[in-house]
């Protein structure tokens, strides 16, 4: 049966264009496809099959069980803001794109919970409900342009989960289309913590391996009545980091506590929101504080006297909201300005203990040294999680290869001080083999079962999240001869 | 291989004696077994066949490994406080106590973490951490007595749950026997948000059918600064709800907030801990707020603001440490101060929107008319987490069984208006067939496939959380029919 408007004779086109209502929600053509050969993580490409643009669930459900059907491999996308490739079609999969699904279905201000469809963005839930005195807390710097059902699939995280908590934490239901087209509702009623195993949890940061979330319960949070933003100058980075440890240990939990090194100050001083931090520095601090208003100026002066122990060489408060913004922007897009200061980069996503900070960022500074690329910093000291900026030009043959092999070294400093290899990011295939770091054998194994129970046939977003099997399949292999 | 001391031929008992270390760490004698038939639940008793007291996660690696491959059911066991009967040997199980792991292994303050054997008891760690400033934030009723590892299978809650979050927010890792015997670490380091799935969520909570904990990882938290704490009378229960919904909205986050009606002041006042609550009051709250000293004054402003406004009778708030400790004492005893007024009671567990908080009470008294039988209300009320005590006498033919009706009913109202059938007490074998009220087929079979992965046997803790197989089978086998 084949379907007006579509210039192929591949009957799955025609199926799947069918499905989804017509020629117009569908791609299938080279050259628009190019668009979706990868996400935010650039150094892998692959053209998927074809990109489909469901409308609702049950299209979803219907395309998913074609696939499912037909031994099609599928994945499905948000806005591709990805930085770990999660979203790349490495099978030449077909490529379910949920940007079609952007309503905002319902706000429940009382019950403080929202109910959103996967492709909504996750700012423009904020901006719904800033004017009653609400928002939505999770914020990775991309919130702009990325989606709620990509921050699902990747657990984000952003510079206030520090008080606040990544994505999982604020998520109070799902509706999800299982690999085999089956839908299910998890976190029923959006109530937390539902008796039964925490499918809620599994599903949120399983990176689209395990079903394709298509409505989405969470929490709203009212504003915090008054906050103020801090930014610290410091003349090394270990006293920046001994002011990040007794913040915490005072009791104080900010609700952000960035920082940045030198290379990245560098960087973000020249593009396109400089906001004047001194050029010899090598360390700031961007602290912000939000709650009560009675308390935020004692918080702010215990702040001051951390810094002040540590040799701040200056502090200063954002004087107008204009003001903050701008910091944050300066923040916010630091990633995409070390394009101002080298031609590629490649954006590292490391979890240490907060202690260990001083001594880890020495060690990067000698993976910087041995491979002969710049390392910028940038990370939520708070939580321990850093983001290496690995510097490269790849236009020199072989500095591709020594920034992947930068990167994963700092990765692998990250594991050696009890630390992991992703804190926001994902897995995806970039640091598939670096699961190796911090997972036995064993554990993986455990995990990739998990899988097999949702995806069976690994058609859904396949080679993603685990390490590659061959040395896995062999110990599978082994653990049944023993009888495991 | 017989065990010198054992008044037994059983063969099994022989070897699980040895595996523990010889006679001392096991029991099998009727007599000794009597107090093992059951927990919290006392309305089924079954004996177990053994009761074995492992010293160390090899131990229990190697009792595990022994019931699998003997083919006998197992159970794990902590202090026996569930509610729901959760480590009931409803199969006659081995129960494997974890009441001799009890090591507080490790304390690491400046990177706010612990490490515990399973048989810790959860206020024995804040007792050991509070000289320094800190504390560990989840405090089920039972804190006195209960252990950690019991809190991770029933992701226990408490009264501070509701700013602080529930057990499964602060375990940061833990370490598992699996139920053929495979040791396993998840949550990597006690980093939170560890790369691949997040099995940490999925094991806390899973009511001790997925493998037993021997190790866990937590956060500790530093001491609020400063805390307050009041009550507050209403004449009616539909203000004192008002109240509820209103300091809520008002973007104030009470540490605690807590809600107990007539009946219920009835029991606490003629128990072990009376603190003079007015005889003729229909509702009293029970209002904790922590943090910075400076915002304190004005949280509790706000809330006596709200109460005026609610008609609240009277206001009045700690004077001293000692009456406030005493408030709470009279508050965390108040399910066995129902043994003050009635030969027995009935706990139930229900969680609603906050908002539907009137409704739900006056359907509840409906159901208490119905049955004959008193019910008294405590309840988080912040959370919306409802406890119904339907009192009754056993001894009275037919009300045990009105008891559970009621019980029942009381949580198929709370499903209804859109809430579900347990907050922190977990389904156990108490509410196995409410979970229908919840679920669709589809969803529980997708949980028992979980339940698959980890144990495939069915030998650990069998028959608990989820409806009893029948109607279960032939849905799946409907499905396999289909494809699915």
């Amino acid at each position: 049966m084949a379907v007006k408007g579509l210039k192929t004779k591949d009957k799955h086109i025609h199926s799947l264009a069918k499905l989804t209502g017509g020629p117009s929600n569908i791609l299938y053509h080279k050259e628009d496809l190019i668009a979706y050969d990868c996400d935010g993580f650039t150094i892998h490409k692959h053209l998927p099959k074809a990109v489909v643009f469901p409308k609702n669930t049950e299209e979803v459900a219907a395309l998913v069980k074609y696939c499912s059907e037909n031994q099609l491999p599928f994945l499905a996308r948000g806005a591709g803001t990805g930085l770990s490739g999660g979203a790349i079609p490495i099978n030449g999969e077909i490529i379910i794109s949920l940007v079609k699904m952007k309503k905002l279905i319902s706000i429940d201000l009382e019950n403080r919970r929202a109910v959103v469809e996967p492709g909504f963005v996750n700012l423009k839930l904020t901006n719904s409900i800033a004017d009653k005195g609400y928002y939505y807390a999770p914020d990775p710097s991309s919130q702009y342009c990325c989606t709620i059902g990509g921050n699902v699939a990747e657990n984000a995280g952003g510079a206030h989960c520090l008080k606040y908590g990544v994505t999982t934490n604020h998520i109070l239901g799902l509706e999800v289309v299982l690999p085999g087209g089956e839908i299910i509702e998890i976190g029923k009623n959006g109530i937390p913590d539902s008796p039964g195993y925490d499918l809620l949890g599994l599903i949120t940061g399983s990176e689209g391996t395990l079903g394709i979330v298509t409505k989405i319960t969470v929490r709203i949070l009212k504003n915090p009545e008054s906050k103020q933003t801090v930014l610290a100058y410091f003349d090394s980075v270990s006293d920046g980091s001994g002011a990040v440890s007794d913040i915490i240990s005072a009791g104080i939990v900010p609700a952000a506590l960035e920082m940045m090194d030198k290379t990245a100050i560098e960087g973000v001083e020249a593009a396109a929101f400089p906001v004047g931090h001194p050029k010899d520095i090598e360390a700031v601090l961007l602290i912000e504080v939000d709650g009560i208003s009675a308390g935020i100026d004692e918080q702010i002066t215990q702040i001051l006297e951390v810094c002040t122990k540590w040799n701040v060489r200056e502090v200063k408060a954002a004087e107008s909201e204009a003001e903050r913004a701008r910091w944050w922007a300066n923040r916010k897009t630091g990633f995409g300005a070390m394009g101002a200061i080298s031609p590629d980069y490649l954006v590292q996503d490391g979890v240490i203990p907060r202690s260990r900070l001083p001594e880890v960022l020495e060690k990067i500074n000698q993976i910087s040294n041995e491979s002969g690329l710049r390392i910028a910093n940038i990370f939520h000291a708070g939580d321990g999680n850093l983001h290496p900026l690995v510097l490269f030009d790849s236009r020199i043959p072989g500095q591709t290869e020594a920034a992947l092999k930068a990167g994963s070294a700092c990765l692998q400093v990250c594991a050696e001080v009890g630390g992991t290899i992703t804190g926001e990011h994902g897995v995806g295939i970039e640091k598939r083999e670096e699961m190796r770091f911090v997972f036995t054998d064993e554990e993986i194994l455990a995990q990739t079962k998990v899988r097999e129970v949702f995806n069976p046939d690994n058609l859904l977003n396949a080679g993603k999240l685990f390490p590659s099997p061959g040395r896995c399949a062999e110990v599978k292999k082994e653990m049944k001869a023993a009888g495991l």
